[in-house]
């Protein structure tokens, strides 16, 4: 009997997954893969300004507005199980004991890959924050020593998913895939994030342009296969093949 | 009725395509593929010290033993097609005509993958010049206005092969392909090339400590794939997937 | 008496400048500046599949249509002069005496600025080549014993414009210029390109979303000032200035 | 009304806004900009040596003795308002009080740009610290949801100033700033650091050769601006602008 | 009187620096240098695989098997000193005492050179963070304000050994060191370490392979001096000298 | 009996040995090695603005003027042979028959280490020229085929000496030399170059500065060697050495 495929997805705040990976989860729910989200923020200081620019709202009102969205988002994506850590956000802060909450959520999804943010980010600390934590939970999850008895991770790939201004952050995609079969849950999940309208056609945008570089990567003028909306990724770590 | 698959590894020197993807050309020929061989040059005045110190070599003499050394290598290796360019070595130098009959092969062959050099060898500069013209070629193979009416290049992927002390060379290996079962094939080949016998320990050595590169990132402790030799790849170009 | 502004565009291929620099081309002739552009090619043989697919053509009516389509496209952007070297592509090889010619325009020109490729592109090796020899030639056009007697030519920046797959090429902008107001005839100039209808969309999303960047960086969610289209370019020296 | 030009410059140490911006905060002053400038440490364990190597000196003296030294160069180069935030040096410790204070000055300035020091130094671990610490701050500051009612932070540029060892910091000047005519304040400030005598001519040298970079950049041997003295500049943000 | 030379190698985890600078270590001990090795943890969670796959063991028994390989790999070197910090893994966390404990090390043993890991290691976080902080403690030990009346640290140099799997990490060795004639002292340090029996034959590989580096960089087919061992290095800092 | 010691400067342009090398070579003469200078080009046209902008100069009146001041310079460092290629500059074009004219140089010499420019200069071309043929040139004279029978070269190490602007070059020291002994000598060679009298307080300031970053690496405060004037280099190759 061959283990349930599943992915982990670990977003700074709460929109991130929904802007930078929709696609991949939906695509890979509708495979048969359970994803799992964990939203380590609300972004409810620093990616909610709509909402305080709205008279009455808290801290809590916000965190709350924030989650109603992010879940909303993934039930459109068919999200397996979505996880709020609320550590706080501008600054994300990750001590001893968040970062061994994420080695339990690590080692009871089991992983085939994993996703964060780029390595670099001078607008947004909290992104490369997340992903310098990623990899150490990822790390320890693999230490037999830690919770001994449990089952240690192997070595998942951790894709790191598009920020925002690629260039400025130094990310390169080595990898395009195609997300037009699950468009429809992407961008209904989109719409979930109604404080940030200003960026639904920015990520429209980029998922068209995006499938131009899966066309011009599989054949160009010469037969690239068609592809009408996609999603970069950079991989962090070397595959294994059995074939090129 | 689909395409046969096929591959084109361009060397800058005779026995190049031997040592550093040898293994990925046996294993694709075993797996159905038909691999081209394009040896620019014999490597005949770099790469042939120890018949430059036996008494009696000439330039043309030394042509013929490396031609012979490379024809046994590709035998062993099952290798389809050996083309010798003999456009001369240290240095290499390739005109208009040279580059348009690779593209001759290249879309002759329309390989599903081509294989090259690291981007910069400040030891061996034909190697990095190698891997230009080998991109330049692709591009022109690729041009609709280039010898209109044959079948143009899509968009393979360009995998640069393993150098010779890879960390001088900016050079770092995205893909592990195990070449286990085929280990035998690469071994005698590598044994043809009578005039260097003193990598073939060198390169042994290269493909266990791949291979525990490919066990380690297939998995690591927690139950990584055995393998006992494999061989590394830096891809030029990203990938398009259906699935992560 | 003040010098007139000018500026320089040096495109590889025919239809290079307008994508990547109709709206800097339009916006600067409004401002005053005389554009010249130079076409190194027409592109007739690697940019203008449509037309090999269309049946008669031979590569001298191509460079025609090309010709036909640049020439408009620089009426609607208003264009000062366009020049067609007509080197050929797939692959530009440009010789001493196109050199010496590329001098004579930079001299007679003598750009405020200049603009051409990155630096660096796998897909395509006539870009980063045509912006080899636009530093060679800038150097050039700055030696006083070239042509002694001539104006020799200051310090202008060289502007790399935007590529295909920026992140590919290690293209990274460091400034952002708003379009918004000539946009309607960097539109018109795309429309021009009639063979390349399938990048239009294309690029109207990179100018969509480079407004919001240079939003971003203007002032974000805390009055960034509005742009609804902008293009980006990398500055390759160093700016020299009297207050930051 | 437009509001009063404002810049903050972050300094790890108490001198370190001399030698690299003393200049840039001169200028600017004159200009009519009002400069705040944060010390995060009296560098008082690691930068003062020559007042440790004199009998009787204890941490609280060495602290005075580089306050007055600080203000005085302040006052010679007319700052606006100077902070010591008296963090400790060699390790520099910044919590999440001292980035809230930081957080607080920023909001406050409403800096038209920032300054702080390079992204790397092996040497020294508090200067790439503090720029960690400023970007971080910074994105604080645009957070509508810290300290709701505040008028939040725009995007003000960050300038990296000029490093010791500018090669083994990988610092790369985007930007050089004639500051020949508040040269004789800078010198001023530079000479009110007498625990440091040694770099007095160190930074007049570096200024001088600045000034020849200014002036090959502006138009080199065919007309380049003069200017004696200079100071060099790397910029994290791109620019936005209406014109190249 | 000359001082004795001395040197400090900071490993993460117990066995580190035996695989990565046991030769290093054994050489310069015969030499007449005093190498002290401090430990900053015992590898126990992370590391130490096969002893958690042993029915009993705790963390306690762990820790105590993996000192003693550590202490028998330190005697078969020659080790003049080694520490162990008990500092935990997976993650190694180094607190203001921890640090001023390193420094403590660092004044007394004043070493002639330092090493210590690569720069970047996605694998492995404990890596990078211990040469994080061996620069930190570098500097608070050259700090004449820490501990006045102390003897402070010069410049020694810093030197990074070799990691697992380099080209992902980034490392590029910059000399190669001949270990040949203390070879039987690293093997039997190597063979100390009998939890990770898998990485024998690795190391061994290593070391012939970087031979052949040597042997290829100082002289090559020319006369390049035979070496059966090397390790190699990457220095963080410039040489200085009185001939090149 | 032990082969002299040599080495081997290629230098672009007449004067560029003078101001990056100088002491370098002063030095080493010295200490009784033989320097070895080939000028590729005189830099009549593009280093030569002083006399261009003098009435009546021709290309080969500044030729022979340039050739007086390199001639005059080398006297003054002791340079033991110095070859004018005269291959032109700006551009600068080395042909088949310059590359083995420049082999049989490097094979005569048979140097202890070579010496050339930065890897990248978009100032000027013909600099990063030079450094790319010095390393075919070096691959050449190495190879036992090319004119079988003379002595092929071992592996010397190739040090690039000190750009003009060396951030914008990404040219990093990793040695520093003294030469404070020879600064008569340099400065001496430097006041030869009469048309370029705008750079010679440029280099003194550098020189100062280098000696500066000498001190700071021998031990900075801490007793770092004093040294007045030094020059850097960056080293393409690993050194081979039996102590760190």
């Amino acid at each position: 009997m061959t283990a349930k495929k599943t992915a982990l997805v670990i977003s700074a705040h709460a929109a991130d997954f929904v802007w930078r990976a929709g696609g991949a989860i939906a695509l890979h729910q509708k495979k048969g893969y359970d994803i799992t989200v964990v939203c380590l923020s609300y972004g409810e200081r620093g990616e909610s300004a709509k909402l305080w620019k709205t008279p009455g709202n808290t801290l809590e009102s916000v965190k709350a507005a924030r989650r109603n969205e992010a879940e909303a988002a993934a039930r459109a994506l068919g999200v397996h199980d979505i996880q709020f850590f609320d550590l706080g956000d501008y600054p994300l802060e990750i001590g001893r004991d968040a970062k061994f909450r994420l080695v339990d959520v690590i080692r009871k999804v089991q992983p085939t890959f994993m996703m964060s943010h780029s390595f670099y980010d001078p607008y947004n600390t909290d992104h490369a924050y997340a992903t310098k934590i990623a990899l150490e939970c990822r790390m320890i999850a693999q230490a037999w020593g830690h919770n001994p008895g449990q089952k240690v991770l192997g070595a998942p790939q951790l894709y790191l998913f598009e920020p925002h201004q690629t260039e400025q952050m130094g990310w390169k995609p080595d990898v395009f895939l195609d997300v037009t079969e699950v468009w429809d849950k992407k961008i209904a999940a989109v719409q979930c994030m109604e404080g940030q309208e200003h960026l639904w056609k920015y990520y429209v945008n980029v998922a068209e342009n995006r499938a131009n570089h899966f066309k011009r990567n599989s054949g160009g003028q010469a037969g690239g296969r068609d592809a009408r909306y996609a999603e970069g990724f950079q991989s962090v770590f070397p595959r294994t093949v059995d074939e090129l």
